[in-house]
């Protein structure tokens, strides 16, 4: 079933240990909307500048995404640059332009607007909102990212999005943020209690969490022995997950979500996000193939059974 | 088969947001001794000071655990405070007292020089090889712990004794000060080079990593809820892995060991740090059961089976 997901399409700058790229597609719409695409249908709400290149529309047009809902703007594309440590466990942000960006209002195409699955990126809650309320009845799953930014000055309005969300994806210090609760599975109760009934927390180089009302499912990342640059590998964990379930026309029934399938999309969530970190920005994605995705799939289950 | 550790007896104070403890009984071949048997029989070799109360001693005698060599001498036990932070994460030492572990040259009683399986816990490397000089021909599994000390303070003496290891396990940060590389499965490639064939990374709340020749076993941490207390978290892990595997008499073959076997050990090793944090101290052992083990065993496949 078709995905509509709103954020972010941005060109960044990235320096790691491995190399350099001065200016490459970036963004959390474009990480998640690639990554899901190898599942599903998308449509994409974002917006661009004049400097958007005709070049980087390609990979869109190449997979099977929508970019009718890509707006085009006059001013620059939002502009982000990072540098990462020795070990990329940490990095410094050297830029950020919002640019066109500043001004996004998302107006869903009338096309989008029979949307079933939604995924929420990481922009203002009060945006967020406003993108669910232009699709034409309940979606059938609602999934959002956030950050820190917004915890702590759009608290209020966070808090009503979340009342709007079936599953949040975060990682673990904005769970703990958004909770005041340091221990994850205690964290989790406080956050169903906002809305949502899956917590995806998502733990980088130490896998992921899955925490709903039957409990929880504890994943290790997939090892990889040469990790170039771990940009965008949230996002991508997140297309791979909600993708899996959209392809798969997977959604919560009174029961809530079957937990088998839950369980798949987070490991195709983390295969998605181990594959992002092979290559800078989206390159990796240029010659992935499906026949990949599932060969990892089955690397993933062969290194974690017993 | 009989399993020999060589390691500290120690009185600990321990501070957690959960409470306080004045001076409970510790040190590495403590919590290795007590959670390996739960598996298999233990032969203890480690010293304690005339301030060692006999009260102590009945937790190793109610369990199979031989202390003949346990060394009685004058003076003080080897004494350690700590202070854990709000979310058990960090930790600041208050006081190390070695009094009478400064001057430990360990001895084995003769009935411990048959032992096939041993484990030196973190102590210095020259005294881990005396150790291994003691027991009559080769063991047949061999496995040690180590510290960031003895990696800076004594490296060619550790080198030395790395060599003639089976199983190496340390924590990711010793993994990379040893091997001086960043990344896990790199590093271990460097290790296998100094001796050991198996590697074990302990990664606390992140869980676990197995390296051997047949590739790359990850495990979660087991989640909880309640944790009181990581203080021995470690020991307790290894303790779960070498007990199980001399429990079962299981030992290199030509194909190395049974990689199936491996993986449960990890597992049994994760089981029995998560109950040792359950409680200050060695207390969640005094009524940890058989059955428990089992259970949580099952659980822990019921979080991480997809």
């Amino acid at each position: 079933m078709s995905l509509l997901v709103v954020g972010s399409v941005a060109y960044d700058a990235l320096e790691s240990p491995y190399g350099k790229v001065e200016r490459t597609l970036g963004g959390a719409a474009t990480y998640f909307s690639i990554s899901a695409s190898f599942f599903t249908h998308v449509n994409l709400v974002a917006i661009v500048g004049d400097d958007f290149h005709p070049q980087d529309e390609a990979i869109f047009k190449a997979r099977s995404i929508d970019i009718e809902g890509l707006e085009r703007a006059e001013g620059k594309c939002f502009f982000w640059a990072g540098r990462y440590s020795e070990n990329l466990n940490e990095r410094v942000t050297l830029v950020t332009d919002l640019n066109v960006f500043a001004a996004f209002k998302p107006r869903l195409p009338e096309s989008y607007r029979k949307s079933k699955f939604v995924f929420l990126a990481n922009i203002a809650p009060d945006l967020q909102r406003d993108v669910l309320h232009q699709v034409k009845g309940r979606p059938k799953l609602v999934a959002m990212d956030t950050m820190n930014y917004w915890i702590e000055r759009t608290n209020e309005e966070l808090r009503e999005t979340l009342r709007h969300v079936d599953i949040l994806m975060i990682n673990d210090s904005e769970t703990r943020q958004l909770s005041n609760e340091h221990n994850l599975l205690r964290a989790a109760k406080h956050i169903f209690k906002m809305g949502p009934s899956t917590l995806v927390i998502k733990r980088g180089e130490y896998g992921a969490l899955l925490v709903d009302k039957n409990g929880v499912f504890c994943v290790p990342a997939f090892p990889l022995e040469e990790p170039h640059d771990p940009t965008g590998a949230g996002d991508s964990f997140a297309g791979g997950f909600i993708g899996y379930l959209a392809g798969r026309g997977i959604t919560p029934s009174h029961g809530g979500i079957d937990i088998s399938e839950l369980r798949r999309a987070v490991i195709y969530g983390s295969v998605m996000g181990s594959f992002c970190c092979e290559n800078f920005g989206v390159d990796r994605f240029r010659t992935l193939t499906r026949e990949e995705i599932e060969g990892r799939y089955h690397e993933f289950k062969a290194c974690t059974a017993f």
